[in-house]
């Protein structure tokens, strides 16, 4: 009995780690979809955030079962709650990849991207890859050495947001309708970074016991 | 001891009640800010963005050590799980007023709004601060007849932000800062709207016992 429920947290864990696989995948093929305007890639990113939300669904249903049936303390405890709150920023960053796709769907034959910012948006999508990456690594070893990098890349996003809004907002040649596509793009990658920072702050409270974080935005808006 | 806890979890109740409130006055704070160019409420909304952050801290903590010292099931339990993810829900809508308020400051003296689209922003906040009072009667009455209305706000936010899209991508005379920044506020706003259903979605399961919602977007950016 006992060791089923240990089995049946470590399942927990692996689940947490299944969706931040699936979110990865689906974020390297929104931005191939994206930058190449790759119609039928765009189509299955979008058809395939179903099974992300499914997933959390469905871990979010072990988890409350868990905290019914077995009356966690401590760190046990703490790994259900943050769970159900890591399992949301999955989710949501999910729905992020999604709708950078539909952006490439809306867009296409078009590129949504002009081609001046190709290389910012190639590189915002691979900061975001390697902070879910390392949130992901954080999550499996409970190992707290990796969440600085997480935060460091979250920050080159920031910049990276702040680079190409002020580049559009004094640049010339654009539609409205490209600002329009770049800011929502921009901010859908920007917000994958909060998400891979708020992943492993709730390892830090699994770890450490300290309050489950607020998910803040440490990139200020009003610097666009 | 029974009667302290019964007592707790309606603190818990509460809590979330004053977390809603404080967003509601965020919002149309920020809402006049924006279309004002109040400088000084701005900053003042800005500034109280942190109380919500400090209550969502507090009210986790509290359900947390609810879960560890009380071991609740069914209801009981529900309620503590939908709180701490309704508590996200609240604190992130506060984000989104500290936003607008942001966009306010960056923008004063100058008005972010154009004036062709003072009515649709100022219809915006009011749709979101009344999805937002609907939904905090659904928590305080466990009352999911005013839940359809929820959605009916939040449905017509969802139009009214692809209408201002639309508007924006066809029309003249917009520099590439309005864009962005008219990108950004219809999208803080259309976000509270969200935030709205799923707070009144896990109300759903806190009665029925349904799955957590996801919080999935009904409209599709992809239509902008």
């Amino acid at each position: 009995m006992r060791e089923a429920y240990q089995s049946d947290l470590r399942h927990i864990v692996d689940d947490l780690l299944d969706m931040a696989d699936l979110v990865g995948t689906a974020l390297e093929a929104a931005t191939t979809s994206l930058l190449e305007g790759d119609l039928g890639l765009a189509e299955r990113v979008i058809a395939a955030d179903t099974h992300i939300d499914e997933r959390q669904v469905e871990l979010d249903t072990k988890a409350v079962e868990l905290l019914a049936r077995q009356a966690p303390v401590a760190g046990d405890l703490r790994l259900l709650v943050a769970a159900l709150r890591m399992s949301s920023s999955l989710e949501r960053m999910g729905d992020l990849c999604a709708h950078v796709a539909l952006v490439a769907r809306r867009t296409h034959p078009e590129l949504a991207v002009p081609a001046r910012h190709r290389e910012q948006i190639a590189r915002m999508s691979e900061l975001g890859g390697a902070a879910l990456r390392e949130a992901a690594q954080v999550i499996a070893d409970r190992d707290l050495a990796l969440a600085a990098q997480v935060e460091k890349d979250d920050e080159e996003l920031d910049d990276l947001m702040l680079e190409v809004s002020r580049e559009i907002s004094r640049g010339e040649g654009y539609t409205n309708g490209q600002v329009v596509d770049l800011t929502l793009l921009i901010r859908f990658y920007e917000r994958i970074g909060d998400h891979a920072v708020s992943l492993v702050r709730r390892v830090g409270f699994l770890v450490t016991g300290d309050s489950l974080d607020t998910l803040n935005e440490r990139v200020d808006v009003s610097e666009f």
